[in-house]
């Protein structure tokens, strides 16, 4: 019998080596430094003490820590907590071939596994990252745009299987074994768009995080399931997207030849709302640093997008802030009425009358015709801002590739800076950063304990 | 703005009073006997050790019992368990509307709920187990055929959002957190087809449940989320079905006119194996009743169906007697050979050689032509077996509605029958069917200190 995907798929899997890339090791360690400043920032919110408490209800042996919190709980809830309070405030990474985030799915995962299988070496650790954001890469790539566009959120459709899988090379499965863990993942994979703009989104990740622990302790306690998750007409591929025979080129071409991780890489963000409005953000950015643009003097605002590159931005009149942080209009009104875009003014607090006002002058349009750059990240996107006064465009600035994308990214001190930003404690931030610097010589505990 | 969907719905679930019917209150009584009577049966599967020991490296509070194991977990664990241990031999019962099975997913989340909070008494109980079959059932018309036919378990899918909101109408929640309970539980739904034929297939009873209680258990800690989770273009009859128009009047119209329990009903299984196969055991029975069949002699063997009405049979040549559960050739083929139908006959063992070449000889065939009899059940299915001897049909028997569907159901004393078998120890099995004759009078902790 002809191996199935799912069996060449965990092949290539097994088979991967990406620390020969200092590329690869390098954006690893990037994407651990800003996972963690990304919890760190969302440790206040109420959120993540309500989640807690829920937690501590339901007891556990506790062994694996809530990053930001001082606490430990069990390996599953470790990983519900740890993917939710990553993404509680969109401020994590996100990836263009994924659509979504990953690394608040499968560090979470990776972490809780190390907690109990202490000896594991940092090098394993981050090949397993690195292995895990280029399992959900190609899996973005296989299930297709209209997976998305359906309305699955792709950090927790694909994210449960890639943290498995990542959790899986992580322990060292056998081929068969990763095989098995993909099919307890796909058969778990859940989360709607619909929950966009509630606090339901980050737990999508916290979710996909829990489910992917289940599916490599399913393996562990011999439970048994398909190796064929991926294939077949009642498969992953078939039910979620266009079918295995879309899909396979995307997963098993070529492997090693380039990591994910580093090309088109990891992005991530100054900002804490969604990464679709970061073009937009950036080009305002542009426009009040150029010029002198009085608020009261605007007639109008067109935002142009190519078509369907507003998806993410489910909120044209946001309620609260929260609702905010899927809105462009609510983030261009803001920076033009020179409000600081802080994690507070992206709390469901009631928005103001003056964004209000200004946001009722906003307006999407589309527009196929114009041709993206090359250096358009994610790949076919850009948002031009066009600002009319007295019946004409008197300001205009178009964004293809916006600050921290590929083209255009983060330096690694940036990175650090926003760590040092979000932990607050300066002390803190600094054993932080040496000890992700060290993770591949001094192992993960020294971090683990510091979180 | 115009209540939504999912709105209306929670409004009906919180205006719900079944227990005016009688006969409502009989079905649930029945349904409780036959769920607990599959528990038992599987107190002994290599699985549930297996389950059970995952759990327990985890840890928790114990507080819910595991049935049959004298073991207590906490109430997300036993949740998962109970669900998994009531389908784990595919001998729960199964109900048409859903095509999927609602007691294993419904039942160890309200046993959960109440083991936390043993004030509620056995009338709420009963009620919101009627009220969850109601919701399931209407889930499964609303959402259509496709669902299924796509390669969903409505199990799973539809099971996580019933069980939910009869662990919401069991603690008495208000309409808006009914409503944001339904999204906590669509986001998470999902369980492929893909696993038919291994343990993962009632695992994700187990799974259903569990997120069920942690969707009970998100309102309880004020996460916030949706309320219209079933409705727009990224809520779950859009994405999982055919749409929000199609569902709304089968989830809406006349809420309590009948109670889905009673009516089309729960049907009882006499046999542990996919109920899609029980027309054509009930054939193969009453054919070897009638007439002296030698299987030697027959050259070929045609089971007829309505078209799609094998959907669930994946295995037309199974491996083993495991995948024989989804298998209507190594169930006519057993029966032929006087094998008895055991649980210990669908086990993942080797299929003997007489069983492997009589399976080799039956055909499945399709006929749109044939009108199925107004008493079939599911509606529209039939099986038609046809022996073929000397190049003609020799003996033929046609089945429109089994035994223990709702034309033909089993009686309470049979179902009784069934529990003793199960659970063995007689003296326990008569304290069981005491106390769950009593749940209504007496309250349901005494049974759950029997299981």
């Amino acid at each position: 019998m002809k191996d199935s995907l799912t069996i060449k798929f965990s092949q290539c899997v097994y088979e991967a080596n990406p620390l020969y890339s200092m590329d690869a090791l390098e954006a690893a360690e990037r994407g651990i430094l800003d996972y963690v400043a990304s919890c760190f920032a969302a440790s206040e919110e109420e959120g993540v003490k309500n989640l807690l408490n829920l937690v501590e209800v339901e007891g556990g042996i506790a062994r694996s820590p809530v990053i930001g919190q001082h606490k430990k709980v069990s390996t599953k809830q470790a990983a519900l907590l740890n993917g939710f309070i990553g993404h509680a405030l969109d401020y994590d990474d996100v990836h263009s071939d994924v659509r979504g985030h990953p690394s608040t799915v499968i560090l979470p995962v990776l972490f809780s596994l190390h907690a109990v299988n202490p000896t594991i070496t940092g090098a394993r650790l981050i090949a397993s990252y690195i292995v895990g954001v280029e399992v959900m890469a190609r899996l973005g790539e296989g299930i297709g745009k209209t997976h998305y566009e359906k309305g699955w959120h792709n950090t927790g459709t694909l994210g449960v299987i890639a943290a498995a899988v990542a959790g899986s090379y992580l322990l060292q499965y056998e081929v068969k074994d990763i095989a098995k863990v993909i099919g307890f993942a796909a058969t778990q994979a859940s989360g709607l768009r619909m929950q966009f703009g509630t606090e339901t989104k980050p737990l999508h990740a916290g979710l996909a995080a829990q489910s992917a622990i289940q599916a490599v302790q399913f393996v562990q306690h011999q439970i048994n399931g398909s190796e064929n998750g991926l294939d077949g007409p009642y498969g992953f591929f078939e039910v979620y997207g266009n079918g295995v025979d879309f899909a396979s080129p995307f997963i098993l071409s070529n492997w090693g030849d380039r990591w994910r991780i580093t090309n088109p890489g990891l992005w991530f963000k100054r900002y804490p709302f969604c990464s679709a409005a970061t073009h937009a953000s950036d080009a305002t950015y542009r426009l009040k640093e150029k010029y002198q643009i009085n608020p009261r003097e605007i007639e109008a605002i067109r935002v142009i997008y190519p078509p369907g590159g507003d998806a993410a931005l489910i909120h044209k009149e946001p309620s609260n802030g929260e609702q905010g942080r899927f809105s462009v209009e609510y983030i261009i009104a803001s920076i033009l009425l020179d409000y600081d875009l802080t994690i507070d003014h992206f709390q469901p607090k009631t928005i103001g009358s003056d964004i209000r006002e200004l946001m009722g002058k906003i307006h999407r349009e589309y527009d196929a015709t114009i041709s993206p750059s090359m250096i358009s990240y994610p790949k076919g996107r850009f948002t031009i801002i066009q600002i009319l006064k007295n019946k004409q465009v008197s300001w205009s600035e178009r964004v293809d590739a916006p600050k921290g994308s590929f083209a255009n990214p983060l330096t690694r001190s940036e990175v650090e800076e926003k760590l040092e930003q979000c932990v607050k404690d300066r002390r803190l931030a600094y054993k932080i950063k040496k000890s992700i610097s060290a993770i591949k010589e001094e192992g993960v505990s020294p971090l683990l304990t510091l979180l």
